[in-house]
């Protein structure tokens, strides 16, 4: 065991990251830091400062991250219409470089040779989180003690709460769940529970964020996002900050029960999981996001950040954000958004989403050239047989030689 | 010029390509034989050989494709989980590899030395019917009206038609849209009118397959999907055939206010263009075979196929079914499918489709690995710290020379 | 036939150009501004001035780009190690984009409606030309006499010229090749004659920039280049200009028998053609921006540049360097070569060049860590274990269900 | 420490996996069963049945793979024309699925419970061994001594021979090498030693199987290889089987001082490494069979292939040849390679070899379209408008709507 004299621990005021804390106490001697972060999750972050103290912690950072998570991680990820797997919307996994991050900013700021977490063995997140610590300060140490301790089932970890006098109440934040859950302003998770099988439907009553299509109302909802540069600024001609939108989105999308995911999903670990999320607000910009690429963006860039986005998406669920393939991929991302500017118009209602109209001064969309109707000559539709020719040569060589492809 | 004798034209016998047969006749003093496919565009195709008779047609061919369409071209296009642009579902361009493909064995069947159809120059289908043409027969010559004639307005089409004593009725089938349509059994699509305006909402009652959502019923409706390799086979237990699977699928999903789609989408020929589209059978179907393929796809088989699909997917939509390109990625996809069975459990329910459960004997979902309960040492939660400290040792070593991500 | 009032011409000064210029004039009855440009042909440019001045032009370009073009084409283009269909390292495509832009320039200098050049319709240059002509400036008119005119056999192009009074001894500058021949900074081509059989061997003395590696000298050549931001800045020490280090490369590649490349390459329009080239310099490049690349950039960086390069160097071979994608993929390329900086010592000997030595302040080699010594610490074996273990994990659990990988 | 009681080692003969016999015997009390194959490493493999047996081994494999390593592992891979960052012809990392496959049978055979293997706990082997060990036999245990013992130094090695009477002079078959080599049909490796300084020239002494450019004949030497589904199947006319094949290309390369690379890698586990390679004959299959696939392969079957390449490189690279996904990736791959039928004529001559002839039956270049010359009408060059036109149309759409690409 290496010599730990301060350790930065992402604490969040609940039961587990609680007895972290009197853990490291105990195991390394050492002093603890705690960081508490609010990026959405939906709970008051200042108690977490009373029970820190009460735990004997001098050193407290307590955070609003809220616009730089949806500024700098959130945002970024969308521009690439990023998904894990077809459906999922990352996120989890986009929170925790962010976490990762400002962990390593307090080791410095306090001069700590640690950070600790309270993830498990068997997630993605201490991957996540690790790998960043180790990408931003090589020489940290890094505790992750569910993988260390034998704390592992209720009962001993009640009865360390006991022996260490713990307030057991620390827990009792809110209505105990059946289920694993995690939220940020970008979505709320499920796990575990009955949805270990991944035959059992869940539970209407699981979902917290959002109404379900039958409980939304009968009527639409029309909204207008304003994009620059591939980002959301303003919702009905109002510019909100990255935050502020996010958060309405999420309001409008669960008000009209959109946003909801059931998927088995593959960690990095090397299993799979099943997991539940609510997305509301995520759901609704990835439609309007693709909908003013789509008239703004050429198609050979739209295709390519289609054939790129699946590495992107999964460099963030691994783990790797703060890496320098991350950042090469990103360059390329935003380079492509300088001209995704413009509005689209959305409908929400009962579960979907439907982009229904977009508008730019960026479009590429050209109707005297589409048009069904006379376009006076604006393309010329002899054109396309010397295209057409031309692109089957090879395949016509191929066939005058015997190829067959039946 | 070049000398025509025999011509097989994609015949609808509807207006234009009625319009067409006269038009080859006159054009290239050539024996004109009609194809008529029953692909399930919701039409009866019998009445095209009075039609065709009347226009002094010899050889006619009228042909139910539809379980050869959905087996031999849907169903493999769905193994790769498909979707242009990251929404739409290939609906028209899947048909037509198969009508090049049967305009091509007509011509041999009947000695002819070209193929005809009523494809504008405008779009893509043109090119698929084309490059299918000729990479199956490459001696094939094509004629193209659209792109030779000066037919262009909807007066001097008429016109021709009271010169040369075309009955307009031929016209009259159905309500005169305002839309240019298409349908087959994977969906229905519009363009043109009002949606020439991308800002435009489409309006309600241009849609014909599906209900809106709010007019879906209030309860939802489950079903229990079997996939064998890759494909739908039995619906709620009873075994159905391809076409009538999806035809099932289109109906439920149809009920259910599912499957609309409104995209401005990007051309082979370099124009961007709106349309609407329904898919109901197609969007249920994408769903579940992601869901049955989450349990039983290695992950990095499924990265793999999420990574390749967007080419797979411009190579249909760009017309390249028939290539060997399209065969070799065909040949991965199938390879992967083998073990793509069981059963998925999915909730329609006003505009929405869920997996809400899915099983397999061919599962690989572990759930004593995955669970948060003991798992009684399936896995050992230690593995994790080596597994990060090797994914991150370049990330160290970088961050040790001084390379800085932030 | 559009009213076309001036065109510039891209006018090597030879004799198939200088038909064009007396064609344009008669076809079109248009002004003509030529434009000749010294790219590293190894030919005098100023001679082109005295033989438009005889065909009557008054506007006269020539202009010295090869610092342009090494700078602002080449050497971006080596940034990512590019080769096309695994060999070929696209010495001609990367030269026409640098003339496309040029000929926009001039014509938007001197009101010109069009521009025109002398490659034929079925090379890829006519493709490279013109894409970047109309990305460049889109109501730009093209005027292609080898798709036009009746003038395709010497024959007839000899009559040309004495109806026209065109001197004939405008081709006599160089000794009568059999092959059609291409020669800018990069590298010179050879096309046609008896390497239109491709089982043919090119006869030796078709070879002008390289010695045969039989007639190489039987000592080695040393040479150590310096990069900054993956560009070559320095030779042995010496600050070089991006063409006088390209220049210098050519010359000790082609004494030491570097460089020469034999292969049947796929042209965009459809068809396979035989090429010879000979790329000294760039030879030596690639080999050693390789290795410099080696001990600096990060492994998976390195990977996705290796994995996006196909795709790369097929747009440029395609002439899309004027497109957004390129830029899109530059991007991602330039982002990385931030640390691309360092020496690379090579050994030039007898037709091979081998990267004996590479060294960095940037290099993320570590001997402390990669020894077969005692490494004290720096890496701990045990770690492998669990990276094994994890990454072993979704095999294990396929095996387990009874996948059979033989 | 789990229990094991039977374990199959892979065994070279040489002094240090004969410690690993003991090791093992002494540390698990297990029984050993040695494991020795002949992969082409070019030394002896029957004394090692001595040398285990005077070990006390009962049960001693010592097999003949050379044809099953060319056939089922090295020929696969050069279908892809695989080569891992650039450079490394995988001369090592396709050797370890074999031999992992072997113990596994072996195993199985024998009843063990476990396997183990020389490999440090630095490099990739160990991770190509046991993953290729874990993905076929998922309850397999595996002992990696490398990481487990503290017989890490060359001192403590020697004192354990003594100690445990290990004659020394098992160690003593070759000339005591500087660098750490490992041979098979494929090539020889160098590592460790002077190499351990990128910087440093590899010593021409190291060298092995190649005469330096200098030492070769003043005469290049022809040959022609056949080829059929992309493997070589006859050399000069003559039959061979794969392993006589790859025998004879060695001998022909090394003779001509074909095929030494020196190159810094990107290992698996996480580190850069310096490595010298001699892969005569690998040189000169690669070089052969892209010159075989340039005139059968269509295009874009030759342009997916370069662009899956680095991932199938890479996969088996890091060691997951026993994979699906690799499986996925080789069926796509042996599906293009039924066309790749016929002869390459190669020019070897001092350390470089060129294709120089290329003829088959199904070679789709075709002259008459290709030539210079008149091609009477094969190619209408007036399609080359048309399909420039509507390639540039996205490029002049976004030009007219002021995107600048300068």
């Amino acid at each position: 065991m290496s010599k730990i004299d301060k350790v930065v621990l992402a604490y969040s005021g609940g039961l587990d990251t609680s007895v972290i804390v009197r853990w490291l106490q105990e195991t390394y001697g050492c002093e603890v830091v705690t960081f508490t972060a609010d990026i959405g999750q939906g709970e008051e972050v200042e108690p977490a400062r009373a029970k820190a103290e009460a735990l004997g912690v001098k050193e407290i950072y307590i955070d609003d991250l809220r616009e730089e998570y949806v500024r700098d991680f959130v945002f970024p990820m969308f521009r690439a219409n990023t998904i894990y797997e077809g459906e999922y919307l990352l996120g989890t996994s986009i929170a925790r470089p962010l976490i990762a991050k400002r962990l390593i900013e307090i080791a410095n700021e306090t001069g700590a040779d640690a950070i600790s977490h309270g993830a498990t063995g068997k997630g993605n997140d201490q991957v996540r989180f690790e790998l960043g610590a180790y990408a931003l300060k090589p020489g940290i140490q890094v505790i992750a003690p569910w993988r260390e301790w034998d704390l592992g089932s209720r009962d001993s970890l009640m009865n360390y709460c006991e022996k260490h006098k713990i307030p057991v109440d620390f827990s009792s934040g809110k209505k105990k769940s059946p289920y694993s859950m995690d939220a940020n302003l970008l979505h709320i998770s499920y796990e575990g529970g009955i949805l270990e099988d991944p035959w059992a439907e869940a539970e209407e009553d699981m979902w917290r964020w959002s109404v379900s299509p039958e409980a939304a109302p009968d009527k639409p909802t029309y909204i207008t996002l304003t994009f620059e540069n591939g980002d959301p600024v303003a919702l009905d001609g109002e510019r909100l900050s990255p935050a502020t939108m996010l958060e309405t989105l999420n309001k409008l999308g669960g008000d009209n029960g959109i946003g909801r995911l059931d998927i088995v999903e593959n960690r990095y670990v090397g299993m799979k999981s099943r997991g539940c999320y609510e997305t509301p607000g995520g759901t609704i910009l990835l439609r309007a996001h693709r909908a003013i690429e789509s008239i703004t963006l050429d198609r050979e860039v739209a295709h390519m950040k289609d054939e790129l986005m699946p590495r992107y998406a999964k460099l963030i669920y691994n783990g790797y954000w703060w890496s320098p393939e991350r950042e090469m991929l990103q360059a390329a991302i935003d380079q492509s958004q300088s001209v995704v500017n413009g509005e689209v118009r959305l409908k929400l209602y009962k579960g979907s989403v439907t982009a229904v109209g977009r508008r730019s001064e960026d479009s590429l969309f050209d109707a005297r050239i589409a048009t069904f109707e006379d376009d006076a000559g604006a393309y010329d539709q002899k054109d396309a047989e010397g295209f057409i020719k031309l692109n089957a040569l090879r395949l016509r060589i191929a066939a005058g030689k015997g190829r067959d492809l039946l």
